[in-house]
């Protein structure tokens, strides 16, 4: 793995040329010799957005990363987001010793806390201030797009204040819908949750046939739905049917659809995005749930309706007698205990890349994870700007979509395969027949 | 561990007796001057009920013991419990290759598959009728109270007809809810489950301050939700508030008693068995729910609708924002990976005890595990009567519920600590605060 170790170019050339890769230097670079005026001063480091299994990797790969370069003065975390730049409540993060932070890393969930909050104009000029005053030059925010927003607002408002500051966002998200990217930290764990999930719930309704339905995280993209496919390990194993945001839901049509699975197979395992939606692009759940974020989003999780609304359609509209739903819930992110070793590792990685890039040449960015080619699974890291990864998100590519539009790809499960990494064994009788 | 070798008393005399503990003998049985006539016959196995994590360890554990037996010709295995001898669905164990078994052994769920079916008179008289014709004279039954009891009426059925049958009912079910066990086989797994998802959820909530309220398995028995308690690794973790079957939910009570730990800890999280109910013993979630099987429970889990119901009691009772429900529903039985060592081992000893007492001299019963007095954590087997844990079940005892009902007492926690076993280890910073 290698970051950009590049001076970023600036925002107003070709955005190509910032992002292009740039493989490991064969010889040790003299950093000397290439930065006459090295910044020097505090780091603050921070999480956003949604929890994951690898979030605190991304946290302690940054702080460690830290404590090799003599530039960087004092490592503070702040609580909770920029609430806990706004409300100066920062933590000493230099003073944690190395079994705690170690510890931590291995811990699900955001040990800094989290915030869903968009900074406004006025909470940016707070938030200079702040940093500022505890001579803050390195800036460091892990989240997903939402996250990468607020880093580049905040990273604009510095440049206009004439505040020079090394403002890097780093990455985050179980939806795993950051452009850039060939997936983000956190994803694979989550699907790992989903896979294990779905081998174990596929043989519980195999035992006792029925129609079960899974509702699954992603807001508006379908790879963790796409990845319950991976539990498929022998003929006729579920999910049968996969429901994507990718594709209009057709509510007509989705009882008919399950019903042809049972009759088939005498029964049916469906995966369901929350984020699903009918043909005009209204999520099916936003009928269910007006709680809407500062960033515009509704909620979705954190709610049975619209597995029980799916339920309700198939008993109205068939003559099958057991059907269930469960939604995974906020337990695909932060279940403890499952996490996907590549994940970890990538996790620790882009927190360390991420430092690593500020305090040579690169003045802000996102530390993006690109798949080298190849049979033999490896990525490298690599430095993008800020606003090439902010707000905009990205779908499961239609590649990754089988024309049927209620199945994935081959090309979907080589893709997440060595993500996810080794899973448990699922097993089933031969089952020698008697003769009647 | 031992099983009891000794004679079933007569199901007419002192039932007290039957259920003495027996310890192992010190020297091997001469078993051939105990039994003038020994019973030779097929054996056939089913499984009966909601999954386990590890019923099959059970199947497999009684397999490889009929292996061990002269007096067992043929290894019979039904498919679908009862349903598969009614419809002459069997298959032969005796063929599988041992590679297959430990396989097996090792996932989740029912291989032979399940079902919920009390038979009838009718059925039982068609039972027999395959059981001559197949000259099976060994019977198990894997499951919870209710297949207890089915096994219970076929044995009672076999003994009116004059057919002689050794039939013995192995126990598993996650409610841990079995009359004459410390605890049974799939509720330590399952409780590891839900240890596991509050560890990492609790995290969660800390780092998006909230109310979670998590719906957890167990129809009558607050076992299961109980477990969550185990989850509390530092001062201040959830559940802070635990909902058992066993004391009345007080729908009017509840969104005071949030409120309360929120203006405490600025967070709550919250346990809720799916089976609790109001003063008069109605369950919360009945009221949504219609669907009954044919041993009369009404079902309750497969849908989001308690957890809303409570979710939208705390928004339209208090000023709180941000409040989730999740509802760990079928994952809590059937997650892959997630077993307790402990439990897996114990469900292949009672698999195997079974065996080992129907081919002694024991004619019917049931294996029930029993805790050994003691520091280190130890149990017995022994042979119970069928009657003892057909149909009724137990629920969690009042030294284990907190004199606030609303929480378990340490003595639980000592009870659970050696089922579940080792949990992944989850850390915080130690948080040095700066300077404001």
């Amino acid at each position: 793995m290698t970051t950009s170790r590049k001076k970023a170019a600036p925002k107003t050339a070709k955005p190509a040329a910032a992002k292009k890769p740039v493989s490991a230097p064969k010889k040790p670079v003299r950093m000397a010799a290439r930065k006459p005026a090295k910044l020097v001063g505090n780091m603050l480091i921070a999480q956003s957005g949604g929890p994951t299994a690898v979030i605190n990797r991304s946290l302690v790969g940054a702080v460690l990363e830290a404590r090799k370069h003599k530039e960087i003065q004092h490592i503070y975390g702040a609580l909770h987001g920029i609430q806990g730049i706004l409300e100066d409540k920062l933590v000493d993060l230099g003073r944690e010793d190395i079994k705690t932070l170690k510890a931590v890393a291995a811990t699900p969930s955001s040990a800094l806390g989290s915030i869903r909050k968009k900074p406004t104009h006025d909470d940016c000029l707070a938030i200079f201030a702040e940093l500022r005053r505890r001579n803050i030059r390195f800036f460091f925010y892990i989240g997903g797009n939402d996250s990468a927003d607020t880093a580049y607002i905040i990273n604009e408002e510095a440049k206009r204040a004439g505040y020079e500051l090394h403002c890097f966002h780093i990455p985050k998200t179980v939806d795993n819908d950051l452009l850039e990217n060939d997936h983000t930290p956190g994803f694979a764990s989550a699907a790992k949750y989903v896979v294990q999930a779905f081998m174990g719930d596929d043989l519980d309704n195999a035992s006792l046939p029925g129609v079960k339905v899974n509702i699954i995280m992603g807001r508006n993209a379908g790879f963790l739905t796409a990845a319950s496919a991976l539990a498929r390990t022998y003929k006729g194993a579920g999910p049968h049917l996969i429901y994507l945001p990718e594709r209009a839901f057709d509510i007509d049509a989705f009882p008919g659809q399950v019903e042809a699975v049972v009759k088939k197979l005498g029964r049916c395992i469906v995966a369901v995005s929350e984020g699903i939606c009918d043909r005009d692009g209204t999520p099916i759940a936003a009928k269910f749930s007006h709680e809407v974020d500062s960033h515009g989003n509704v909620q979705l999780s954190g709610t049975g309706a619209l597995g029980d609304l799916l339920v309700n359609l198939i008993r109205a509209k068939t003559k099958i007698s057991r059907v269930r739903a469960d939604t995974f819930g906020y337990l695909q992110r932060s279940f403890a205990g499952v996490a996907s070793p590549v994940d970890e590792a990538e996790a620790a990685a882009v927190g360390a890349a991420a430092v690593k890039a500020a305090t040579s040449a690169d003045i802000d960015g996102s530390i993006a994870i690109r798949r080298k080619p190849g049979k033999k699974y490896a990525i490298r890291l690599e430095r993008v700007p800020l606003s090439a990864v902010a707000k905009n998100t990205r779908s499961l590519p239609d590649r990754f979509i089988a024309k049927s539009g209620t199945d994935v790809t081959p090309a979907f499960i080589e893709y997440l395969r060595p993500l996810v990494g080794p899973l448990p064994v699922v097993a089933r009788l031969k089952g020698y027949a008697l003769r009647k």
